[in-house]
């Protein structure tokens, strides 16, 4: 036998003169075959590095069923959303007897390329991404699909591929959440906004100029800022509050930059949110452990995630047609809490 | 042929008189193999379900090479502490080629088997734990180090069984915290600790108690209640402050807690930390996050993770005994802020 060929189940069968599917049993520890004959198999096998292949062998098994392993790729780990969103495609998944492999591409386009190439090779039946920054080419996903593989994107959707998503819905998260300012006696509203990343920082940013326009209150420019880390709210606020024309609320795209608004505030002598209301974006583990209590909109990643997840087992079970791009909202929750009036 | 049976390249090679190696070029595309030949053996292939197993080519490959996947098995996503570890692992695994499968227990014993017989199928080269809560049996975690699969745990360490493990020192850290309480001049100091989940919990009380006698106070049982998270905190602090002989300093073996502490306390009117000193445990992003920061004690998840992915590793590439139990313990660092004087 060639050294670089593999030693299949029929080979093993042909040196002991037994049929395949006995090997298939001795290997499997069967009792059906006497086990002075099944030590011998084994012990053969072994030697000529003879590795049985679970997973095509679950796919044969059962031929009709897909096999049932999705691959995700997330830009981190350490970031409330998509650990929350993680937890909700585990969840759905979990409940239809789906396994997932969850990687990071930390942003790096080379490193997604290379895990979806490990997702093809392991054979997944479908990928769920929310794509990293860096990427701006798609053949890597296109890959996947011309296998065969359905590709759901969350979040940070791939407008260079015709592929289903599930992305929340900014716009009314944003809109509801300056309506409540102004209701509750804001005039002044300052945005803090999205560095780069232009979709959601625009849907966001929309949601807060329709609200201004619908109460009939002009935008002012002056009031919106580039701002999206709790570094840069501290370092920026205190200009804006030594103005004479101070704002006095604060909208701002996540939470952690309203909480770098309000510790600043609060440290120049205002009062949250008798003088100042703040409003963030999120509601991750830090909403409520800041003080006050953050009001924020909440972004449902659990809900994001049950989401993809279910559009990917339809189309992987083709209960929905495998061609048909599905594309849904998630709607946002605004939590109000101690931070605003 | 069986029906049972899975075809072979052999059975693709038979039935066009063709070499194994032949088969194999053909279905990787070659042009070395004539078009019509190629696309007539893909053909077939595919009408006869036959799968190529990537994975066992990439093993057979490179012989000497053991395959770079690594298994990880953490309770839940959505918790600071393991997202850092996930990441510390990620980070380790990737400088050294290797890529990784993460999976959640949800703390369920049940899970965790069904986790491990898919690592098995999948081939992994290692696995890295922090086992369930429910854990109780060990026979899953053994199986797999019988089929010479690695195992590391962290964290949450399995007493029942012989492996390496990678452990935070919860007693220093506990004993650095509170002789920093004491030296800033707290003298009757709380402890707010694990229920369940014996051996953190009482290696931070160790560290705690002998940190008191070492400053010559003696330990005092109404100071020392079973409370871990926030809820409880803020039921069972109002308590212990209205007391005529309240507690000046609180210890809280997580950061959660802690923040539960110390929102009660402002509530009732204490400053902090004049009035009151209070210390966590963790450093998740909560702990800047609240009002004033808290002073507690980092766990180092990154580095955590980072030693687990490298003993693995080491023992998969043999560069260390196989056989050989490694423990490693992470010190922790004290990090003060301002709720501590």
């Amino acid at each position: 036998m060639n050294d670089c060929q593999a030693t299949t189940m029929k080979d093993i069968a042909e040196k002991f003169g037994v049929s395949v599917s006995t090997v298939s049993r001795a290997l499997n520890g069967s009792t059906r075959v006497r086990k002075d004959k099944r030590d011998a198999i084994c012990e053969y096998a072994k030697q000529h590095d003879f590795y049985p292949n679970n997973i095509a062998k679950s796919l044969r098994n059962s031929k009709r069923e897909p096999i049932k392993l999705i691959g995700v790729i997330v830009p981190e780990f350490t970031h409330y959303y998509f650990s929350s969103v993680l937890t909700g495609i585990e969840e759905a998944a979990a409940a239809r007897g789906y396994r997932i492999i969850i990687t990071m591409s930390k942003e790096s386009y080379e490193r997604e390329v290379q895990i979806c190439q490990m997702f093809e090779a392991h054979q997944v039946c479908g990928v769920i991404v929310s794509q990293a920054k860096e990427t701006m080419q798609y053949d890597h996903f296109k890959l996947l699909q011309n296998k065969g593989i359905a590709l759901v994107f969350f979040d940070r959707i791939c407008t260079g591929i015709n592929a289903s998503l599930v992305v929340v819905d900014d716009y009314m998260g944003a809109f509801k959440a300056v309506t409540h300012l102004i209701e509750t006696g804001c005039k002044r509203i300052a945005f803090y906004g999205m560095k780069g990343r232009a979709e959601i920082g625009k849907n966001r940013y929309n949601g807060y100029r329709d609200a201004l326009l619908k109460a009939g209150i002009t935008p002012d420019d002056n009031l919106i800022i580039a701002c999206d880390n709790r570094e840069d709210a501290e370092k920026l606020t205190p200009e804006m509050l030594e103005r004479n024309d101070r704002p006095d609320g604060f909208f701002c795209v996540n939470d952690d930059t309203a909480i770098g608004v309000m510790y600043t505030a609060k440290r120049m002598g205002f009062n949250i949110p008798d003088d100042i209301s703040v409003c963030g974006f999120t509601n991750g583990n830090r909403a409520v452990a800041c003080d006050p209590m953050l009001t924020t909109v909440e972004q449902r990643g659990v809900e994001v995630g049950k989401e993809a997840a279910t559009i990917l087992m339809d189309q992987v079970e083709r209960l929905t047609d495998p061609d048909k791009i599905e594309k849904r909202v998630v709607r946002t929750r605004l939590v109000v809490r101690g931070s605003s009036r």
